[in-house]
């Protein structure tokens, strides 16, 4: 039987080269984590997932409890069999979309009990209910059920509900069924303010968690106060244990977080951007819909060895943007996840051979020159 | 340099096994032609079409000339390059998408000037333009540029149409620039008449082409009826040369076309049913969208080795459909495909043995059982 771990290899400055291990494989870190919502990461085979160096993919509960429901996930054998992908998966608590996606939502010290987007129908979540959805879809890492504030919250607001999450972590870290090779994370709040992150770091620490996720950030702060965040906040944190940042995000982002101490990341941006045309490169996010590669013969980047950049011009990109081809979304999806999945290797590598400073500088500077001249 | 040719490698009744020789590759016929109308079979890698056995696709003219354009494929290498199929391609000629898609269409012995469903903007399209578009495109199989009536015509427009029909089928011929591999097919029409089928058989015969189609079925006349228009028009057509059912179909007319002597077919079929959550399987249609699927653990069709039917439960696919997931389509199209060329590739394997009467006996005895009992 596997135990669940976080082994630190090497640091560079607060970047830390870590591995985790899970009872569905081990992860190297710094790690990106692609987003299955529903049960399948948008537009990709799970084998195309792997191709793309995926070690560990993300699932929600809001989507999935609301359909197929978790009792039914487990009854046909669990996330990892339901959706053919046997490696690691993290599943969010379901708070976040409760407050983004939900239609109508009202919480107490007890919960939430929002109306399903779907259909219309109401439904409560709760720690206890989190961790048991969690655990009929058969999570390796469980997240903490949390409260989000929105950025527009005032500090008042964020205290009180940082101090809700965290009655919620003891409540989720008591629910919470421990197997060997599984984990559960808590979730730090507090918003932007140092003392309220130190306080929530403090609570989550008595507790005593497996992993600790930085939450309630890219939520519209930007990208210096998020960092300004983080340069505070990753400290607070335990050094023998990894730190996952929630829904971050853009390359730059990743990297910055990187330099600061993260080792998990996960985002829809990727994918997002995939089925609307949007790439992500060494040179910079690049629009394929834009007139100017309609007869571009390049490659979106020719360094790249994805089959969307192996396999087609731009112009040919282009056209299936166009004409609203499924193929587009699937090439553009696979190239934005390999992408990230390099860009992340990178990371890995520059830490190890301790050059993590003069990989930001080359990443930095491809970003600046953009992709109009022939990447 | 390979010359386009046909080789009858062997018959059982009017049923024919044999072999197109292209400058693209051979391809074993009877042959299912998936339909990849704007450059991409929809929802599929050009890998996975192959890996289902495809050795041939089909393009839409009408689409390509709106939209990239034939004039724009052409400058990036071809249809082939453009969308990464090195093997055989054959288009159509516009004729009958002009008649079913454009918004207005005015029809003269010059040839149709229509508007773009797109855009609406006009345009000009002759057998001479046909040729052109389809040169541009780099088809391996060019087809003469007809005019298709609907089912509701009367005999009177059936004989004008076939007629004009057949005076473009000379200006084809005189347009089309032969190269060596490549090949113009004539196309018979003359609705369900016999006296008709053999008027333009003979202006066909007479013009000589590489190949004959059968168009102006499957256009709303009933299985019945196309099949006994069959029956008195494949022995109208030359016995060394292809014969290509247009548009057709489900895969009992595609069985019971093969029994009377057709070689060649494309259909939608596979790929549309596909993005509509219909699979196509040994045992009949299947809607998986149906709740009695929301449970169900057991693949598509336990004997298809296709990665839908190898990986996934009816149930998960149940939930993509449901849910309106890319990879619904995805997996389903792949599934469906497959199927069908699985079913030629025993339709040939059974004229070969000259066994095709068990073949289709066993064929319709699976499809009368239905899906509801394992398969």
């Amino acid at each position: 039987m596997t135990n669940f771990g976080y082994e630190l290899i090497k640091t560079d400055g607060q970047a830390r080269r870590g591995r985790l291990t899970t009872a569905h494989g081990t992860i190297e870190t710094p790690v990106f984590m692609p987003v299955g919502t529903a049960g399948t990461v948008k537009a990709m085979l799970p084998e195309s997932v792997k191709a793309t160096g995926t070690e560990i993919i993300l699932g929600n509960t809001y989507h999935l409890m609301l359909r197929p429901t978790a009792e039914r996930v487990a009854k046909l054998g669990g996330l990892h069999k339901f959706m053919n992908w046997p490696g690691p998966i993290l599943t969010d608590s379901g708070g976040f979309q409760v407050m983004s996606l939900s239609d109508l939502r009202k919480i107490t010290e007890e919960g939430v009990r929002f109306r399903s987007h779907i259909d219309g129908s109401y439904h409560d979540l709760t720690p206890e209910r989190s961790m048991e959805i969690q655990n009929l879809l058969d999570a390796t890492i469980t997240m903490n059920f949390d409260e989000c504030p929105s950025f527009e919250s005032t500090q008042e607001e964020v205290v009180e509900s940082m101090r809700l999450s965290m009655r919620w972590a003891e409540r989720c870290k008591t629910a919470f069924e421990q197997r060997p090779g599984y984990a559960l994370f808590g979730i730090n709040q507090g918003g932007i303010h140092q003392e309220l992150r130190e306080e929530s770091a403090k609570a989550l620490i008595d507790l005593s968690f497996d992993g600790y996720a930085i939450g309630g950030l890219a939520v519209g702060e930007g990208q210096e106060l998020m960092f300004s965040t983080l340069d505070f906040t990753t400290p607070m944190l335990p050094q023998d244990k990894p730190r996952y940042l929630m829904g971050v995000g853009k390359p730059a982002d990743i990297v910055g977080a990187v330099v600061r101490g993260v080792d998990m990341f996960d985002c829809v941006m990727p994918t997002r951007s995939g089925r609307t045309g949007q790439a992500w490169t060494r040179r910079g996010s690049v629009n394929i819909r834009n007139a100017r590669h309609a007869l571009d013969e390049r490659p979106l980047d020719e360094h790249c060895s994805c089959p969307a950049c192996t396999n087609y011009s731009r112009a040919y990109l282009h056209h299936l943007n166009k004409a609203g081809e499924i193929l587009a979304s699937m090439l553009m999806s696979w190239h934005n996840l390999h992408y990230y999945q390099d860009l992340m290797a990178g990371l890995r590598g520059a830490i190890e051979a301790g050059a993590l400073d003069a990989f930001v500088a080359e990443f930095e500077a491809q970003q600046a020159l953009g992709d109009i001249e022939p990447i």
